[in-house]
């Protein structure tokens, strides 16, 4: 196949996109013009780009045009996709021109977490169907960071290390009471009942979520300890001993914390325990405006600081800070095997613009987890009046949890 | 003895100082009128006022006057110090007088750490002697949180395994060099060097402590690779793998986080590891005037948030944050024993009014750490390109250290 002659005016354009990225060792294609990195390091990846449209697309606005571009299946990445990313974001080339704002002004007013906005962002992502998810996720349906105690363990012992150190962190005692908000498919909550002895109070507006979270929680025969309410984290009403969230902040929207720092004090008051899991930054930035449009619709993922300014008004002491930002990019690697496995049913069910778009999602993931774009924090935290705070976290580590089974705790209720 | 009579006005003057106390188990007492506080808990402690001079200067500025006729032997305490102080935080009084505000206000200016500023703050805590700091401190001159395994550990025990524990969160490789700033009578360096086979520039601006710390490192055989340099933090220079600060982000000042956060990125860049250990807070608040005007002048403890602001802009990445305050309270408890027991040398040494004085700050820093109204915080962070994140915190809790005896580092050099 001979390749289409291409203008200077291309090259300029593939050496304006060059610019754009650094140098990064990538290759460029556009016809039979190859733009390669001014680097030693061996290229990692190629981008086949088709037309000069697209290549100025993507000279105009990188972020959404890629991801259109290779959704679509325009673009075509050859190599390491996961690497070819990594290697970009690591880069970090931001490109913030009047298309960029415009776009980022716009997902900042339609995408709003409102009350029928958050339903609206939350059904786009979590209600594409349980028959999807069940394709890659763990057997529990645990779509958030995995804890490997060491590399080589399985996503589904890491999943379940995970619900188990969230456990440990909070000293969770039989008989106390736990609210959880943006539950999922329940599997912590459902854990805390089994193994911990609490009775949790489990809040999503994901429909698809809560209906599987209901029918397990019966099979596991702690329906009558774990209540999953298919309503809005700012409906949580009642009094509770711990507070838990884990995999929603990021769906709550800068300007709701300090709302969520109040319904957190109404739920827990001063005496109460806190712990919040989210993806997070080093430094304010925004998602890309195409993983805005095309996946997570009203997202935004902190800083650090930004996030303690939920606790800060309602003087939580912040007793314990991790981050997991690598046990994310290993949790996402499982995630993408098992999603390129399954890729051909993917294709049937969604259409070939989904199973790339969710390709390169995942793909994208793992990169900035990689590239430290991206981090994952779990803070935990405690009223000011909290009597029960864990002398070290030398518990956390321990070999053999105390362990006490479901029985009992059913015994003792 | 017959108390003195007291007049309303007396009696109008105790109940305005109760109010501003809340119902805190402390009887307040002027000549024949006692004030008990409206609660069924037993008082756990009594402050004679020796007149109504003294009670109007309470009420007018509770934080200053309580401070000043306590160290003058004015004030009188009967019961539990520690505890009746405890009770007093837990029940938070502030007030934010003009009075108040104006002497803040002063301190901000007349005590600001620029570098002459930080010379003179440092020059009036640490520099009143060695021998009075060794009258109480552990045999290494530790003067920060130290970290119980168990509660029951002696001070020595706890001093070490913080020397220790710092070093594991950092993941301290032989050869690497490490800058120390605010590093007090040495031990961490000297630990550093001994155990981990680093080299180490450890700035001190206090002229007594360096001195000791210079003598102590030829002793312990690593003169040739822990540095001591007499010199203000922002004259740091040079590169580094590690930088650590223990109990120095207090002197700091909050106008120069900026500052010390360009300080750290020019020392260890994006390639480092850090290691911040301070005290902080729940949400901004100054420390009492009392204290910044006797005892630490200069001093500011950040909220986490706050603190933050020194690593944000450099996008370094925090990995763990761990809070101690209960283990801060614990080593003041050792301290303050320690210090009652050398009392009458303290006496002796430096007048009855400096020892009630020290008393006085370490019991109420006991009682502040025990009702959560100060924090202590070990943030360890990593710069965006650092290449080893440990995968776990697990190591940290391991029984035996890989131990590796001086000897073999020193052979290694």
């Amino acid at each position: 196949m001979t390749r289409p002659a291409t203008s200077p005016l291309d090259r300029k354009l593939l050496s304006a996109l060059r610019s754009l990225l650094g140098p990064v060792p990538v290759a460029l294609v556009l016809g039979d013009s190859e733009n390669l990195p001014n680097t030693d390091t061996p290229v990692v990846g190629t981008v086949r780009i088709p037309d000069r449209s697209t290549l100025l697309s993507m000279v105009m606005n990188p972020e959404m045009s890629f991801g259109e571009a290779y959704s679509s299946g325009k673009i075509e990445m050859e190599g390491d996709l996961v690497r070819s990313l990594e290697c970009v974001t690591r880069s970090s080339p931001r490109v913030r021109n009047w298309s960029w704002r415009l776009l980022s002004k716009w997902f900042d007013w339609a995408q709003a977490n409102t009350r029928s906005g958050s339903s609206r962002n939350i059904q786009h992502h979590y209600d594409l169907s349980n028959d999807f998810y069940r394709l890659w996720l763990d057997e529990k349906m645990v779509y958030t960071c995995a804890y490997f105690p060491t590399p080589d363990a399985s996503l589904e012992e890491a999943q379940e290390a995970k619900l188990e150190l969230v456990c440990r962190k909070l000293c969770l005692r039989p008989g106390e009471t736990v609210v959880e908000v943006g539950c999922g498919w329940g599997a912590l909550a459902i854990y805390m009942a089994q193994h911990y002895g609490v009775r949790v109070q489990a809040f999503n507006i994901s429909r698809e979520q809560i209906g599987w979270a209901r029918e397990w929680s019966k099979k596991a025969g702690v329906a009558s300890r774990v209540e999953f309410v298919e309503d809005d984290y700012r409906n949580v009403s009642g009094q509770f001993d711990v507070f838990v969230s884990v995999g929603m902040l990021e769906h709550v929207g800068r300007e709701n914390y300090p709302e969520l720092g109040r319904i957190i004090h109404r739920a827990i008051g001063d005496t109460g325990r806190g712990f919040l899991h989210y993806i997070g930054r080093n430094r304010p930035q925004p998602f890309s405006v195409w993983i805005r449009k095309r996946i997570f619709p009203g997202a935004y993922a902190p800083s650090l600081r930004e996030s303690i300014e939920v606790l800060e008004p309602h003087n939580y002491s912040v007793l314990d800070i991790e981050n997991l930002r690598q046990h994310y990019a290993k949790t996402l690697e499982h995630w993408l095997a098992r999603f390129d496995a399954a890729f051909d049913t993917v294709v049937r069910e969604h259409g070939i613009d989904f199973a790339r778009m969710w390709r390169l999602y995942l793909a994208g993931s793992i990169a900035a987890f990689r590239a430290g774009n991206l981090q994952l924090f779990q803070v935990l935290f405690a009223g000011s009046r909290c009597q029960s705070i864990p002398w070290t976290r030398e518990h956390l580590y321990a070999a053999v949890r105390e362990e006490t089974d479901d029985e009992q705790w059913t015994r003792a209720m």
